[in-house]
């Protein structure tokens, strides 16, 4: 298994040439799929032999494991500053035009990163749903954690359910996300994350 | 090209095996994935010769294509009559409610299967992501007729935009099952759809 301890005990060039494959995988299987990426189209992608990429990966399944991971860090890396001070309204807003803003600039292709894993890998790959479940969670508490402290300054009312609206915006977010992909157009990724904003808006004291 | 005027010439009996053999594709790349399903275990699974799928379907994009009609097809069949009368909230709960029990049948196993589809095909397949833009307008259009038939009898606000929030709805059902796929809970799927309830709520006189 690929785990951080193994990750650690690799030399300098070693985490090099790994770091190398899992990005040229996470290319690859960002744009084809999981299913639609060999272990050789990632070998090429990469430059490495394939005794190289073996000597790091004994299988596709740990591969893939290291692309959920290493997309979870870059979507939620992507997101910082913004994701950890979401406690105002306005930080909700900017945070939500810069999602709005990337998904332009692709040209809605991709979709989410995670979500694209998590919707081909949730019931094929047992450990890599629980990869993509920790994904989200993270992205889940960094929201809710924005929205208990407006909770906790009294900005909102007692009925609220900070925890709630934060899985609520979350779920706004991934569906706007992937039918955004679907039309090549913004208009439901705005309208899913606008109607989360409000509703969370309308909780304001 | 797999046209309805190429299907409406086959005889009874030719109907029949084709929709034998889109059946069996739709459960298999349901369960596996389009990438992750070949056109001989299709084969296997309807229990057709290759001469006889290849009759019907001269290449995986057609059956693939076929196969997202089946579902958007299905999927929106199985709602009625239920999303063609979501003009009360008393409506949509219902129809929120049975979202949720549907998953739990299926213990969160394979999410919404346009959006599966839509997540695995939409960059890919154009000709596919056009039918799945389809299939989600359609669903799009059955919520919107409901929210404005109740603008309509002005039980909205004037500043309400029964379309927007038909999409949010969307948005908010859509990643909440993909949510719910990942976890194997409810709790995502029930928060999305109950915040676009509370939403939709807020706009009523």
């Amino acid at each position: 298994m690929d785990t951080p301890n193994q990750e650690h005990r690799l030399t300098r060039k070693g985490k090099e040439t790994r770091a190398r494959i899992v990005a040229a995988a996470a290319r690859l299987m960002f744009e084809r799929g999981v299913a639609g990426t060999s272990v050789e189209d990632v070998q090429r992608e990469a430059k490495v032999s394939a005794s190289q990429l073996y000597h790091y990966f004994k299988e596709k399944r740990e591969l893939v494991l290291a692309v959920v991971r290493l997309q979870c860090e870059q979507v939620l890396g992507a997101q910082e500053p913004l994701l950890s001070h979401l406690d105002s309204m306005e930080a909700l807003r900017t945070w939500r035009d810069a999602i709005v803003q990337l998904q332009i600039e692709r040209q809605f292709v991709g979709g989410c990163p995670i979500g694209s894993l998590a919707s081909e890998l949730a019931d094929a790959e047992p450990d890599a749903r629980l990869e993509l479940a920790e994904g989200f969670e993270l992205w889940e508490l960094a929201i809710r954690k924005g929205l208990r402290a407006m909770y906790d300054r009294g900005e909102m009312r007692p009925d609220a359910d900070p925890d709630r609206l934060a899985l609520a915006l979350l779920a706004g977010l991934q569906g706007g996300l992937l039918l955004a992909q679907v039309r090549k157009e913004a208009g439901p990724l705005e309208a899913g994350l606008d109607a989360m904003l409000a509703h969370i808006r309308s909780f304001l004291v």
